[in-house]
């Protein structure tokens, strides 16, 4: 797990990257544009202090689905795909289902969304 | 937990119940229906074994966002509210974290999606 900085407007991961890991957000708040809002300057969400973006990429191994960007200056912790699967691979099998159930469920509805721009 | 044997057409849960906890399907499929498409023989998802439902409800103590059918004769494993919270509460933060950004997400754009119906 890593500390790290970005300052407003920058890019913490693009849609249709790799996935390398998910982000906490330590401070600051972070703005989530999906496919037809990628180059808006609003948000389809916005995330603050305590909140967690990137999750749906370290589930399933899948490509980003959404453009992360900093919407003020903000401190993130990085937990690797690695961090994250051996805290998983612990993790009681009802927990687990339940997060792979959720992960599922997420990325159907996303590309019905996506179907419909 | 407690197993439960459902005929074919049985209701599990019906949208707007009080969340009495987790389905986990041992055998059988269940459909599941979104609002606008209650009434329906069709359901807009299929779940079957190893699957599990009624996930959203436990997490967050809303109410239930779809109906849930036995599609076929199915046996179930019933996770109540209270197992399930024992279990997360002992599960680590991240992981914690990334249960309830998940359910949270797909609660959003289940309300988007029925505000399109």
């Amino acid at each position: 797990m890593e500390k790290k900085r970005y300052n407003a407007g920058q890019v913490i991961f693009n849609v249709g990257d790799a996935a390398d890991g998910l982000y906490l957000i330590a401070s600051g708040s972070v703005g989530v544009y999906f496919p037809g809002n990628l180059s808006s300057n609003k948000p389809d969400i916005t995330l603050k202090e305590t909140e967690i973006i990137g999750e749906m990429g370290v589930i399933d191994s899948e490509l980003r689905t959404a453009t992360a960007r900093a919407y003020s200056e903000v401190d993130v912790i990085h937990v690797t795909k690695e961090d994250f699967e051996k805290k998983l691979a612990e993790t009681d099998i009802i927990i687990r289902g339940v997060v792979a159930v959720l992960s599922d469920r997420l990325r159907q509805l996303q590309k019905r969304r996506v179907g419909q721009n």
